[in-house]
C-alpha cells in the first residue's frame, strides 16, 4: 500500500481521496489557505461540505501550515487546485517539493503566451521550475468526470497524461477501481487542450438553452445538437493546431457532453443565454468556480493573435467568437446558426 | 416558385413539407401503400397523425395510386421512406421516374455487401438503376434533426449531400428558412455513414441509461459521457475506413447527441438496457420504426467480414460488439468499461 497526499481541497482533488482510500492507501488531504473552512468541516464530520457522501474511513485532513510534514513519505502528490490556484501551487508547493516526488494535477485550463501559443498548466509549471533549475515533469488528469457522481462510484472514463510512463502506471494502479477506468497517454498537450476547450464550448451550448428558455420556449434538442456539432468542429480544428492526437479529442467530446448536461459551466451558460451581463451572471453564480470564463478569455486572445500571424482564420471559429462577444461585449446571445453551415 | 413532391409520408419526409410550403412552393405529399391511413387523416384534418401541428395551408395529399399524376411538373422529388421502404421506393418509383427529375432522400442507413463493404442507400439505388441502364444520381439529407422539433421551427443544422452541386443548391434554396440551416457536401459516403452509424451507437448509450435505471439508480452523466466518448472514437474509426471527411463526422456527432437525448432509438436502447430481449423490446416499441436495429445488424456483419479480411481489428470496436451481443445474444447489458480504455 502507498500514500497519496492531495494538496488543495477542490471538489476534483478531494474526489480522488475516494478511490485512493477504497484501494487501501493512506490518504492525506491538505487544504490551501482558502480551504480552511473546508478542512475544519472535514476534520469535524469527515465530510467535504460540497459532497453528500462522507470520505471513506481513515482519510486524514490537514491545514496548509502542516503540508510539509503531511507530504513526507507520499508515493505521489495530487495537485488539487483549480485554474485560480495554479500560480499559488507553483510558488507555495512546487518550488518546495522534492523534484522526484511525482505529481498528478486536476487543474483544467490553458495559458496564452505573447505570441498566441496556448500551453497547458503542467507545461507552464515545468517551464517556470526549469527557470530556477528544477527539472521535473507533472502528470495530469483529463476526461468526463463530475466529482459528485464520481464519489458516488458512477462509472467514469478518464485519461492520465504525462511524459513519464512509469509514474502514470503507478498512479493508475493506485487509483483504478471497478468504476474508475483510466487510459494513459503521452499526448499531454492534446488531452489537456481538449478538456480545457470543452469548457468554453459547453458554455456556448448552454447559452443556447438559456436563450430558448428566455424566449418562453422549452429548450430543444435539435438546436442543442446543432451547437454540439459546431462545437466539435471548432474544437477539432483548434486541437489539430495544438498538435493533439485524435483519441484526446474523443475524450474531449465526452467531456463536452457531460459539461453540457450537468454542472457549473452549464449554469453559467444558461444565465448568459438569458441575457444577463457578465457582472450579473458572476453574482448569480457566487461561490461557484467558473474556470470556463478564464479559458474562453485566454483561448480567444490566443486565437486572435494566431489569426493576426496568419496561422488560422477567424472564419473557422464563429461559435467561439460569438461566445466571447456575448460574455464580454453584451452581444445578443442568439446563436449565429447560418455561420455554422459550410459548402465543400 | 417551384413544386416539391414528397413520396412517402414518413415523419422526416412529411416534415420537409413545412419549410417547402412556408417558402411559398407548391407541395404535394404522396403516401406509400402503407401510408393510406395517414393520407386519409391528412386529407381530412390537414394534420399528420404523428405531428401536433397541422401542415401549412395549401399542402396537397395523394394516395399512391395517383403518384404519377402528382409528380408531373415537380422541381424535385423527396424520397420520404425509411430504411424499410428502400427497395419499395426503388421498384415502385425510381424505375419509373424521369431520370432527369432530381431526388432528395431522407432514408438513413447502410447496406452491407458480400465482401463487407458498406454502401449508402443512394449508392445502392444508383447501382441498381445503372444495371437497368438508368443513369441518375440521388441526393440525401443528413444531420441532427428530429421531425417534431423541426416542424415547430426549432433551429436545425443539416447537410445535403450529392454529386450534383447545382441540384443541391436548388434544393437548399427551396428548403432553407430562418430555422433550417443547410450545409452542402459532396462527401456522400461520409455523411450518410456518419448519420447511419450514430443510430447504432445512440442505442448503445441509451442502453447504459436503461441499465442504470434497472439497478435502481438515477441515470448518471459521467457514464453517459464515457459511453459517448467511446462512441465517437469507434464512429470515427469506422468513418475513416469509409473514407469520410472530418466535417461529416462532426455532423454525425451532433446527430449522436440528439439521438441519445430524444426519440425512438433512445427508447429502444433503454429497453435493452433494462434487460428486455429483442422480442420483448420490439413488442414494447410497437408502431415505432427502429432503423437503428437494422443498421447495427448490417454494420456488425460488415465489420466482422472486414476483420476476417484483415482490414480492421475487432478490438477497436468493443462497444459495437457489445451492443450487438446484447441485442442478438441476450448478453448482460452492463457496458464493458475497461475495454474502452487505452494506453498510447
Amino acid at each position: 500500500m502507498g500514500k497519496i497526499t492531495i494538496i488543495g481541497a477542490s471538489m476534483m482533488g478531494s474526489a480522488l481521496a475516494f478511490p485512493a482510500r477504497e484501494n487501501g492507501h493512506e490518504v492525506f488531504v491538505v487544504g490551501t489557505p482558502l480551504d480552511k473552512d473546508i478542512i475544519t468541516e472535514c476534520k469535524k464530520s469527515g465530510k467535504h461540505p460540497k459532497f453528500e457522501k462522507p470520505f471513506p474511513q481513515g482519510v486524514k485532513f490537514f491545514y496548509f501550515e502542516d503540508w510539509k510534514n503531511a507530504v513526507v513519505g507520499s508515493t505521489f502528490v495530487v495537485a488539487g487546485v483549480s485554474s485560480f490556484g495554479v500560480d499559488w501551487f507553483l510558488n507555495e508547493v512546487l518550488f518546495e517539493l522534492d523534484p522526484k516526488m511525482p505529481v498528478l494535477s486536476v487543474a483544467k485550463g490553458l495559458m496564452d503566451l505573447e505570441d498566441g501559443t496556448l500551453i497547458t498548466y503542467n507545461q507552464y509549471w515545468e517551464r517556470e521550475l526549469a527557470k530556477k533549475g528544477i527539472n521535473r515533469t507533472i502528470c495530469a488528469i483529463g476526461g468526463p468526470c463530475t466529482a459528485p457522481e464520481f464519489v458516488a462510484q458512477n462509472h467514469t472514463e478518464v485519461a492520465f497524461c504525462g511524459k513519464n510512463r512509469e509514474e502514470l502506471k503507478m498512479m493508475k494502479d493506485m487509483l483504478k477501481t471497478s468504476y474508475h477506468h483510466i487510459s494513459l497517454t503521452s499526448d499531454v498537450i492534446g488531452l489537456e487542450s481538449a478538456v480545457a476547450l470543452k469548457n468554453g464550448y459547453a458554455l456556448g451550448i448552454a447559452m443556447n438553452i438559456g436563450n430558448e428558455e428566455k424566449d418562453g420556449e422549452k429548450p430543444h434538442y435539435n438546436s442543442q445538437a446543432a451547437a454540439f456539432y459546431q462545437a466539435t468542429k471548432e474544437m477539432s480544428k483548434l486541437l489539430t493546431i495544438q498538435g493533439a492526437s485524435e483519441k484526446s479529442s474523443f475524450i474531449g467530446f465526452g467531456d463536452l457532453f457531460v459539461t453540457v448536461c450537468n454542472g457549473r459551466t452549464r449554469k453559467a451558460g444558461i444565465l448568459f443565454g438569458q441575457g444577463l451581463s457578465y457582472e450579473e451572471s458572476i453574482q448569480k453564480l457566487a461561490g461557484l468556480t467558473i474556470e470556463s470564463l478564464v479559458v474562453i478569455k485566454r483561448v480567444v486572445k490566443a486565437v486572435k493573435k494566431q489569426a493576426e500571424r496568419g496561422l488560422l482564420s477567424l472564419d473557422d471559429f464563429p461559435f467561439l467568437m460569438h461566445i466571447d462577444q456575448v460574455i464580454n461585449n453584451k452581444k445578443d446571445p442568439a446563436l449565429p446558426w447560418e455561420s455554422f453551415t459550410y459548402e465543400d
